[in-house]
């Protein structure tokens, strides 16, 4: 595995997600079959097979993979064997949702701090944690050890805003606002752009065949 | 370019998305060369280089891509060198944020009906369209000839949703529905979930050397 690390392709951490995922939900214990872990999640049989190779040879043959220990080795390689605590910045109606929200919680991801720079938000509460100036960010990192933010603002203003998160010590950044923002190489950015997935289904829907579909659906 | 269709890679295609994107925005006119557009998009110079060769040989030495054949190029292997018209289903907090979104236009998205089953959203306007009631979703389908649809419900609600849409005609969904929902084969489905993108921020930022990073930040 370790030789391995550093070779995992995209498309894989993304499917890793959705095996851990799927067998929290499942409530499956001891042992599963890549075929059963094929049906849960939608994937093929020969990927879920390769995609646990990463981890090394750990199933069992006739009996499958130790659910327990598939669950530890993917938790640990997407860094949600801990809890993470997450700033959410932007409280329009994007920020809203993410707020409520109800997946992060149950894989680590806690949002202990919301900021808005509308005074008129400033001081309300929303599910149960207090809208703070966002001139508070530098501060409230600091005491309540933040070491993630999400980014729910408009365009216009992300830049901005990142800085101030980069400038406050956090190094992971989800971005929702549709536009290029910058981060020093120290700081890892992800970016949900909505439009990109609308334009990654209008291609496979127009111009692609089955071929390429394929490198679609496993993601 | 047409036998390399079905082989280009998702990453590939996420990234002819920002170009086409970038050249729009910059307004750059006549001829743009791997390292500007390199520049406008933050990927690198060899992977612009890469991802354009799909299209065969059209840069000239010296002076770079054509640019309104770069952008008529994408465009059409996106799909988006046409209108879409698309449904959103679900007028909570995140259909609100949907619905204001300002990119989808730009990009020939238009949403021309809006969806949800409680009957105190149900008749009043948002952004100057008409909140319908689900049930007319098959009607307004056929009569509007809506080709897409974007899912903003619940979780619980996903899967019964979904199965009105596909019901509906609708071959191409996006999904944000935290939540597995199926579909035929017919029908292309692409989800957002938030919490995968927090996943993958965790590890890229927890586990992963700079190696890894790369695939990563290809994105």
């Amino acid at each position: 595995m370790e030789g391995k690390k550093a070779n995992i392709p995209v498309t894989t951490v993304y499917r890793l997600s959705y095996y851990c995922r799927a067998l929290l939900e499942s409530g499956t214990s001891s042992f599963i079959s890549s075929r059963d872990l094929a049906k849960l999640t939608g994937f093929s049989d020969a990927l879920v097979r390769r995609d646990l190779s990463y981890f090394g040879r750990f199933g069992i043959p006739g009996r499958g993979y130790p659910v327990s220990e598939v669950r530890e080795k993917i938790s640990k390689l997407l860094g949600i064997d801990r809890e993470w605590k997450v700033a959410l910045i932007g409280q329009g109606n994007l920020g809203r949702a993410v707020l409520r929200y109800k997946g992060f919680e149950k894989q680590g991801f806690q949002i202990v701090a919301v900021f808005d720079s509308d005074p008129g938000k400033i001081g309300k509460s929303r599910s149960g944690i207090e809208i703070q100036d966002i001139n508070q960010l530098e501060k409230e990192v600091k005491k309540a050890q933040i070491e993630m933010a999400i980014i729910a603002v408009p365009a216009d203003g992300a830049q901005g805003v990142i800085g101030r998160v980069v400038g406050s010590g956090i190094k992971a950044i989800l971005n929702f606002a549709p536009t290029k923002v910058e981060v020093p190489n120290s700081v890892t950015l992800v970016n949900i752009d909505f439009t990109v997935e609308l334009e990654r289904l209008s291609c496979v829907v127009t111009r692609l065949g089955l071929a390429f579909c394929f490198f679609w659906c496993v993601l």
